[in-house]
């Protein structure tokens, strides 16, 4: 591969990440068209039903396109959905040459897009930034792959792993630029998770507040458990009470549209959280954080459904009494424990960020690079 | 200060460096004979009863040392120990000016030293790469200044702050990089201290076991509470049972040369920790790193006695019912937490290694900066 290529590849993946948590359903795609080794035009999806981002790079680099090359982090789509397919557009443009990061599995597009090109005497080549570019929209490519999203579990503890004191005191461990981070990172998800011991006894906005934006929702999703979520809680009378999602088993009387229904584990027990997470395709949520409690967090740990791990820590210790940031997991060997791979590490102040991907989404993302940056 | 001066500085800090925790009791010091911007000698403190630096120095610059400078990270000696002073060779080799980083708080030595220069028309400058000489004799300047050792506690845990399983299964949770870099700063150390149930509970060897270095013991420290020391331990039975302390309020019948009687707290409940680091000055112990256990950890934490901590950590998560690195603090409150200052971070394959100062230690730093980097 020509570091050419991956020069103007990551320039269309850094026009994808600008528009990242803002295209759902759809990917968050970037694209770039270069004449004679100079860029001519730079698009990013715009939100759902607006124009795909190979749509804004043709517009932009206007009647120079003959002979270029486009450069697509991800394959252009061939059919009509609400906007008509890029592969058409991309084709009547002129260009000799498109480069795409990684192949589309939408069912729609799937090698379409790819196949189209080539027939139309289009130079294809397909797995440059695959990557990053795969990364970018795990989100995206979970639910069309799984039928469930990217779940990113989020914790902010001590040095020695405590979330709070033994009462319960708990504000604040971190720093106020961790608690920022955090909501910069509710801001590129499409839900925010948590269990109702966390809205019971938290009562929580679980909005994204960042400075200089206005307060905005994306969806706040309960887990129910034994306890009912209060009828009161800000999660369901607030002017964002209409992005609430209730994943309960509860057979209450009131089933309002808030409520999804969900299988209870073979014990019948607990909610089934395989069952839980596929309902939310359904609403077509590409990637969920999850933000507490410990319970929770331990639940979809132990049933392999954390993807990825994000870690705000400070360095204070609260001791062995403190609240643990994940319950009892039940093991019997060191070797049985649940295993991370860092990805990045960045110090916010005397707090320390780490992001970190569980072996089910290394796995996952292994998987993606195997069948989408070298199809046949 | 001159960019130069701290140049050959550092220079001498690393001879220091070489010699740490080999020279015990005396400090490791290092000493660098520069001739119009050459450097014409370097030396560290031999063993107990061997040379000093500057002697070692002077010796290697021979008869080139007339109105040359020398560097020397610790004020030099003024009095006859177990060899004479340094001051006095100094004097005699003709160097023109002494470079100091800090003074020494040895009431045998303290600015007496540097006066003696003086007086010699040398020209003294005190204060150059004070901090890092400083932080370089933290265990010699601790049992000078406050009669005990500065503490280091080592721990060793999971990404949730966990040392064990819930059955006590630990092994291993840190990589095997990490378990070396845990002899190496042993190896720093004048002693290992852990608590008794550790003794029980693993019968550990606490020797220093390197790569191609003969296993070597360091003093072995047991604090003993209400459960005695089980007289056939490996620190009480092997070839190394001579450099075995053990601390304690027990009124045994047998009370050999390895039993050092200590007060009890005013409850008489238990051992007084402050007493008990205080009686290590009397076996000249500069610096001890305590390995445990949890109890221990949190006691001495509590107490305010820990000045450094070392976290060795693994991308893993054990879950709450695992062991927690420290036990039980009490805290009512997050701003009781004991605070800790990140001195390093460093990459051992996937396991983290982690340095900081207690607000302890990172007071009496800045203490012993105030009285000997400026000396009046």
């Amino acid at each position: 591969m020509l570091s050419t290529d991956e020069k103007f590849m990551q320039l269309a993946l850094d026009a994808a990440e600008t528009v990242l948590g803002k295209t759902t359903p759809n990917p968050a795609v970037g694209c770039v068209i270069v004449q004679q080794d100079k860029v001519i035009g730079t698009g990013a999806t715009s939100k759902a039903g607006g124009s795909h981002a190979e749509v804004h790079a043709l517009a932009q680099a206007s009647d120079k396109t003959k002979g270029a090359t486009a450069y697509v982090t991800l394959e252009p789509c061939s059919h009509y959905g609400r906007t008509p397919p890029c592969v058409d557009a991309l084709i009547k443009s002129g260009v000799s040459r498109v480069v795409i990061a990684c192949a589309d599995p939408d069912p729609r597009v799937s090698g379409k897009g790819i196949e189209k090109l080539k027939i139309s005497n289009i130079q294809v080549e397909v797995g440059c930034k695959a990557k990053e570019a795969i990364r970018l929209n795990r989100g995206f490519l979970s639910r069309v792959v799984r039928q469930r999203p990217w779940v990113t579990l989020k914790i902010a503890t001590s040095l020695d792993g405590k979330i709070a004191c033994s009462n319960g005191h708990s504000q604040w461990i971190t720093n106020c630029r961790a608690r920022e981070a955090g909501h910069q990172l509710r801001a590129i998800n499409d839900a925010i998770l948590v269990g109702c011991g966390t809205i019971i006894d938290d009562d929580p906005q679980l909005t994204v507040r960042l400075p200089d934006q206005p307060e905005r929702s994306i969806w706040r999703i309960i887990l129910e458990g034994k306890r009912p979520c209060p009828p009161n809680a800000k999660v369901l009378t607030d002017q964002h009470r209409n992005s609430t999602l209730i994943l309960s088993t509860l057979k209450t009387g009131e089933q309002s549209h808030q409520r999804v229904n969900c299988k209870t584990t073979a014990d019948g027990q607990q909610i089934d959280l395989h069952d839980a997470m596929n309902r939310l395709t359904a609403y077509n949520i590409n990637a969920i954080m999850v933000e507490g409690g410990s319970y929770t967090a331990c639940q979809l740990l132990k049933e392999g459904l954390v993807d990825e791990l994000h870690l705000f820590r400070a360095p204070i210790i609260i001791g062995g009494d403190g609240v643990s940031v994940i319950s009892s997991l039940g093991l019997q060997r060191v070797d049985d424990s649940v295993k991370l791979h860092q990805l990045q590490s960045q110090a916010l102040g005397d707090n320390q960020h780490e992001s970190y991907l569980t072996d089910s989404g290394a796995s996952f993302m292994g998987q993606l690079h195997n069948t989408l940056a070298t199809p046949s």
